[in-house]
């Protein structure tokens, strides 16, 4: 099968926002909870943050399992990397995710202002100031055959969407609105010229949002 | 993650049957057409029958994702590797799927009936005389840390659930009836004291039910 450009797991809110405004170390999605926005996959079995045995696995954890399945590297905005802004002031910030990222592959980091790789665990994180289209090819290569997950946030979602780049997305939208913030869409609908759409409403209160190529 | 033991995409009729009565060379799911008990899964993208590019990736195709997600072994009966019954007249038959079968790990034939092992391509094929839970440890060692797939049909898993040995179950029930035949259950109730359940509804007209540990 044919390498595949992915998106997983992107949460958003019934009026289409992926994060609030005024993002910060201590808020990573701004005026918008993460709790809330992800509460229906924290309590599947493969959600990549578990460390612990058990969870669940009805619809949720499906959806859940495919952030790793057949995954040979992301792709990140900056501001999914980090909260900084703007040239590094340093470099000692190596991310959110501690000594054991959860990631397990190359990971681009689109970004202004690049700095040296470096790896973590088995996740190796790269900073590149090319095109989409530019680093996807890297990145493709890099995954060895293996498909490339677009990591967000939706600023960078976004702008693979509008290069035409995306073969398949899944977005669950909370019972949630937030206003203001960065959004996705307006509606879901926007994307239905180019993708197929499937709505399956979750017993967990989301609605998982299935998209592929016409 | 503790490896599981997982079925996926076991086809039922909403009466529960999973085969019906007569298999032979012709007709192996007897006076069942598998063209309907399983006419969800074959547009889907990740189906592993697909000769062709493209397919489906809505609902129906994330479960049919499943079937090779992190498997290391499958274990099967020996009536569904074969039309044959009682001891083996010859070794000439090599299962139903040709040069390239498509499990590319070690299968598990149960059969009171052994014969030598045999390689096609990437799977391996080998027949063991064993109570579930022996073959199930060889199964598990073969996998090599992945999971382990209970391949069918519904009498082995019959056997593996009997044993309490099943993790996981996905059954896609179809719209149709079929009287007799091999059964799984008469009601998904009668797993619910050791299982939960979730029913997802599918847009194909199947109905896919989500067991698991509780």
């Amino acid at each position: 099968m044919e390498q595949q450009v992915r998106v997983h797991n992107l949460g958003v809110t019934e009026d289409g926002y992926g994060a609030g405004v005024g993002q910060s170390l201590e808020q990573p999605f701004g005026h918008l909870d993460p709790g809330t926005l992800f509460s229906w996959i924290f309590p599947t079995a493969h959600w990549v943050g578990r460390s612990t045995p058990g969870g669940s696995r009805g619809l949720d954890d499906r959806f859940s399992r495919e952030f790793t399945r057949n995954i040979g590297a992301e792709i990140m905005g900056r501001n999914k990397f980090g909260p900084q802004r703007g040239p590094w002031q340093d470099e000692d910030w190596q991310g959110w995710w501690g000594d054991e990222p959860p990631f397990h592959t190359p990971v681009f980091v689109l970004t202004h202002h690049p700095r040296p790789s470096f790896a973590l665990s088995d996740t190796t994180f790269h900073f590149r100031d090319g095109s989409p289209a530019e680093v996807l090819a890297e990145a493709k290569a890099a995954a060895d055959g293996q498909d490339v997950r677009i990591g967000g946030g939706v600023a960078t979602i976004r702008e693979f969407l509008d290069a035409n780049l995306i073969d398949e997305l899944h977005v669950a939208v909370s019972p949630i609105t937030a206003g203001n913030g960065e959004r996705l869409w307006e509606r879901p609908e926007e994307l239905t010229d180019r993708f197929h759409l499937e709505r399956v409403p979750s017993p967990s209160g989301v609605t998982h949002l299935l998209f592929w190529r016409r």
